[in-house]
């Protein structure tokens, strides 16, 4: 049984790291149940308040996840492929298709809470947009569900000279979304700049995308530009962290 | 002075909450010393274990950081710009300069805890590369620091038959770094793939990157490929979360 020496470090700690050993030797997999409360409190000798501080170190690293009434298990990562270029290639909404239905070609994807309204741009969005400060833009929020679950919040901003009063104003935006409608207009997505940040949740968004403690969040800002270089949209998205690998292929 | 009833989250989340639209309404700035325990005590009537339970929910959260001995400030995010496509233009390592200086204009980078030896490729990277399981291949890591702060820990991976022997497996590799060198042999890489996932850190990747509490890191793993698209070089790369911008242009 590992004891605490004034060099070494605390038991709680100690315990934490024989368990992710053995989470990286492969000895516990994706998936496996973690030891208890009580398994480690028998395992270690240790006061429940121990065990229970080892399991919170590793709930907050992410690699566990604990379910309620359940227990504690090895954190499952099988992340959708959100491949940036391909994604938004002219070939799918061109052809009628939603931009995010590219990242789950089975299907399975639906959007819930949509709310579109008219809003003075606040300066980050006026700018993106080159427009001028307060200039009307039409603001459309929505969230992003695969199989029911949550797994990204987007905002988008347009200008309102060019979306309001058509179908981007919306709930339903129609076949290929609002590039297709841009595009309608003659005012196709040519070029797109994609910015990722990555930071932890604010509790709102711990709610709304139902994430576990330990897990951050991908902020990615796209501005899409038509060929003339004019600024068309600006969507803000936040993604689960868990649930991502970010893809982007470009020549030397 | 808020209470604790059933129906109601516990004060420290309330006092957490208070901070938190102080912070976003302005009222708190980037680096503003953020109330300490002594000051939410009196502010709020509360016992100590709750004030500090209070600053540790922000703490976790990263929008605010305790620097040991002075006190808990507003996190300050003056990130990095990366840009994926720009950094990795031939005319910039065909002209004798590292990749990463494009990454801080002024300068400033540095590399340091350089290693470089050769290994039988485990199996992810094998099929990064497209190489026979355990083919040997060079393993070259090394640490970026900017200004002497961590910035980002990488280890590239090269066929051994093409960089044993050369520059490339020497602790300097020479202006243009290893891609400059590639492009002697005529191995020169032309397309690029880079994957970002997100994650909290390890252990050793917080003491290595020097993180505070509530920072994620983002992993990026690197193909570059020539123009017959053959993989030259497999990188992972884990920057500190809190230090990059990462930016990814291209067209519809």
């Amino acid at each position: 049984m590992p004891t605490s020496e004034n060099d070494s470090p605390p038991v709680y700690r100690e315990i934490a790291e024989d368990v992710r050993a053995a989470i990286a030797s492969g000895r516990l997999a994706d998936g496996d149940r973690v030891p208890g409360e009580n398994d480690l409190m028998k395992q270690y000798g240790v006061a429940r308040a121990t065990a229970r501080q080892a399991l919170s170190v590793l709930i907050n690293e992410g690699i566990v996840v604990a379910i309620r009434g359940s227990g504690v298990y090895v954190r499952t990562f099988r992340p959708l492929r959100r491949h940036g270029p391909r994604r938004l290639s002219r070939e799918l909404w061109g052809a009628g298709r939603a931009i995010w239905q590219a990242d789950s070609p089975e299907g399975g994807f639906e959007t819930d809470s949509v709310a579109v309204d008219e809003i003075a741009a606040p300066a980050y969005v006026a700018r993106a947009l080159g427009l001028a400060d307060e200039a009307p833009v039409v603001r459309r929020h929505r969230r992003y569900r695969l199989d029911e679950r949550p797994m990204q919040l987007a905002t988008s901003y347009l200008p309102a000279k060019l979306a309001a009063g058509t179908a981007i104003a919306d709930h339903e935006t129609g076949p290929g979304g609002i590039y297709a409608r841009l595009a309608e207009q003659g005012h196709a997505p040519a070029h797109f700049t994609e910015e990722i940040r990555v930071r932890m949740p604010t509790p709102e968004e711990l709610r709304a995308l139902r994430l576990s403690a330990g897990t951050p969040v991908l902020d990615v800002l796209r501005t899409a530009l038509t060929a003339a270089h004019a600024a068309v949209e600006f969507n803000e998205m936040t993604l689960d962290g868990s649930a991502y690998v970010l893809q982007y292929d470009f020549d030397a």
